[in-house]
């Protein structure tokens, strides 16, 4: 993250969202074609906080305050912007516009910008940076997507591991070019090994005599470039890491993550997780109509689909149903409680998978706690729904009938619930985006089959 | 966090999960009564995966395994415990087994190991601390939980605003205890009021004659004793914080929160977050049957009611569905997308609301957005689900009925979905927790209603 220019100091972190007040102004000053008051405005904002406004306006205000605000966006408020708005942002800016406005982010976040561009963008990026900044750049490019590679900056700080504290201090006092940002002095062996590193604060506060050696950190975790960014964010936060840097092949230092980082991408796998478990593709806020149709579309499409299942079983009971529509009206309780049991049960497994918490050492006992757990729930509201059956309807028989059916749909809810979910992970399927589908087909299924099937040995 | 006498240099992150051969290593140590041959084999692990296999074990072998390995665990293998398996722990220490496991934890962590303790394992530990931790520590727990104040550490490095590199840097050579992370140095007025930070890169990468006011950041944030840990880890993830000084009601600094901790609350808010969209409360893994049950149980009492609901819904439409018990057959179809459509449209919203991006500015366009899916989805599945009627029952009318109750539904559901999170926020309660009922309750009632009230006037 490069340097921007706010001189906000001690503003209060109580201020995220932008208030109508500032809306009204910028609204105004754009109404005035007056770049110079926008910038007086928006100065004082994080490049965060002035993406988020330009991400909760609409388009055409958007594109009339760029028109306005020439210049205004640099390349901190495109790392920030969210992709789907970056494309048309960048493409209003001039050839020169964008590369100022790249030119002074760290690579990650260049590598980040140019990964959602077309190939003509691409290349007026790359032009616009200098030599090595490039050659880091499309070097960054050549490693997979979502991998340690495109997330780490090129920019480490390095010392053999042989130096003295005052060698690599005075090092650092002569180096012109230091990143932004960095929190470790990371030692190496000659084959440019990584064997260690040296937090700033230990480097600080001990004698220039000291060897490097002597105050290196015991804890020390590297990735290599192909490991996937959701598994560093998730060593990051396990290991409560700081930076950690990052091997090629022959395990020799490419670059370093930093915690911030590893931050965004632990907060956009779990947005990610929410957003699955919901059936809603990734996407935003800011979404056209039709976009957003046909990414809610597919999961609908699949929820078709298993209701309809559902609706063949309910008409193989078509005779029992004509005779007692009582049936009809208490069948979807059974199906909704047990979608409901069955949701609960793979939300906890899906996460606890995402966490490694749920591993092949406690799988068994984790699905036996389920069902039981479904056990206990189902005979309680097995009683409920008796006494409901018999007093509503004055049916013992539909009564016992409900409960029975009660009680065998939340067992088979906690068993579906977590076998589910652990046999997409094993198959290599995101247990997060198609449990869903399973569970509730499950549920369904088994609620009016177990319901009406019992109703009609009982009843007819 | 302290630093752990772990040495596992350069091991990559991909041996999360602990492996079979090292359980049963474990199992055979226990078997054995060998203590040192359990901490043989602990030894090189981080103390978050001790923790995390303390948890995956069962009860007894948990409890085998400790009896045996007297000492073994620290204070740092506490802090990672989840918190309902930390008491169990705590309670088979001997008091200065657990004074010595918490002496060398930074004060922010032992407040965590505090909150869940009762009063008479606290006062233990308390009396373990020296004088200058425990003074404060009870002063961070008398600030309300999931506050700033809690999740601060105590020990702060800081200068006044006045030095100079040079000073600085003696400063903290001369200094014999300084916290095992920091990055900044905070600056303060006169009056211990911070008033900006200097990186240590920055600091080492200076003169030593350089004023520090002339290397301070730019971009500056402090938080409130009393703020919400939540809204602190969403600005340390929004601009990048590295760390951030917080201040009492006088402006005065008294402690600072770092990275590591702001990302664990962002997982733990997103954990909840997750969770609570499920209806499953708070709880962990290796909670007992009872437990869950019993966290289980509210949820789905609630969706009992409101499936009730939708049964009384349905009983009042008895003589239609007695005539065309096709209805029967068709109906769970139209409650079924509505339900998954609202979910879709709840679940962004409360995500959007949770990560401040549903604003007054934007949220009448995400309205009218949902309602605009709504009805674009519910047409093409009109149109589906009239063919399949039309193909199944032989019926146009049928098929006709079950179209227009699809886009009643879908609408009712892209509404839903958007308006009672919004809702539930602005009348403080939590959108996550609460919007789930009240959605499938609107989509149920409608979709039952619509359905059949259509069909009745049609057919009958």
């Amino acid at each position: 993250m490069a340097e921007h220019d706010s001189t906000a100091s001690m503003s209060d972190a109580g201020d995220f969202a932008l208030d109508g007040r500032f809306a009204s102004a910028v609204r105004e000053a754009v109404e005035a074609q007056d770049g110079d008051a926008i910038s007086v405005l928006m100065e004082p904002l994080h490049p965060a906080d002035i993406a988020d406004y330009l991400e909760q306006i609409d388009d055409s205000a958007r594109s009339r305050l760029l028109s306005v605000w020439k210049g205004g966006v640099d390349g901190d408020v495109l790392s920030e912007l969210e992709e789907s708005l970056r494309e048309g942002v960048i493409d209003g800016l001039e050839p020169q516009e964008l590369a100022s406005a790249v030119r002074d982010l760290e690579t990650d976040d260049v590598v980040d910008l140019l990964e959602d561009m077309g190939a003509e963008q691409q290349g007026a990026v790359l032009e616009a940076l200098d030599d090595a900044d490039r050659v880091a750049v499309e070097q960054s490019l050549s490693y997979p997507e979502e991998s340690a590679g495109r997330l780490m900056q090129r920019e480490v700080v390095m010392a053999p591991q042989h130096w003295k504290v005052g060698q690599a201090i005075d090092f650092l006092r002569n180096e012109d070019d230091l990143p932004d940002d960095f929190y470790h002095v990371v030692l190496t062996d000659p084959r440019m090994k990584p064997v260690g590193y040296v937090t700033l604060g230990k480097l600080l506060g001990s004698r220039r005599d000291t060897d490097l050696s002597e105050i290196v950190e015991d804890s020390f975790r590297t990735f290599r470039v192909d490991q996937d960014e959701g598994d560093v964010a998730y060593a990051f936060n396990q290991y409560h890491l700081i930076s950690a840097p990052v091997v090629d092949a022959d395990e020799r230092l490419v670059g370093i993550i930093t915690i911030d980082d590893a931050m965004a991408v632990l907060d956009e796998e779990h947005e990610e997780d929410i957003l699955r478990l919901a059936g809603v593709g990734e996407g935003s806020l800011s979404d056209k109509v039709i976009e957003t149709t046909k990414r809610r579309f597919p999961w609908l499409a699949v929820n078709l689909v298993t209701a309809i299942l559902a609706s063949l079983v309910i008409a193989q009971f078509e005779d029992v149903i004509a005779q007692f529509v009582a049936l009809a009206v208490l069948m979807p309780i059974v199906a909704s409680m047990g979608g409901n049991a069955g949701t609960q049960s793979l939300t906890v497994a899906v996460r606890a998978i995402a966490t490694k918490d749920l591993t092949g050492s406690n799988v068994w006992r984790v699905i036996r706690r389920e069902v039981l757990v479904g056990l206990v729930n189902g005979l309680i509201f097995a009683v409920v729904m008796g006494v409901v059956g018999v007093l509503w309807f004055g049916s013992p028989v539909l009564g016992a009938v409900i409960g029975v059916a009660m009680v065998v749909n939340l067992v088979i809810a906690g068993l579906a619930g977590t076998v589910i979910p652990v046999a997409l992970e094993k198959l290599g399927v995101d247990p997060a985006l198609a449990s869903g589908a399973f569970v509730t087909t499950v549920t369904d299924v088994v609620g009016f089959f177990a319901f009406l099937g019992l109703a009609a040995m009982v009843l007819l």
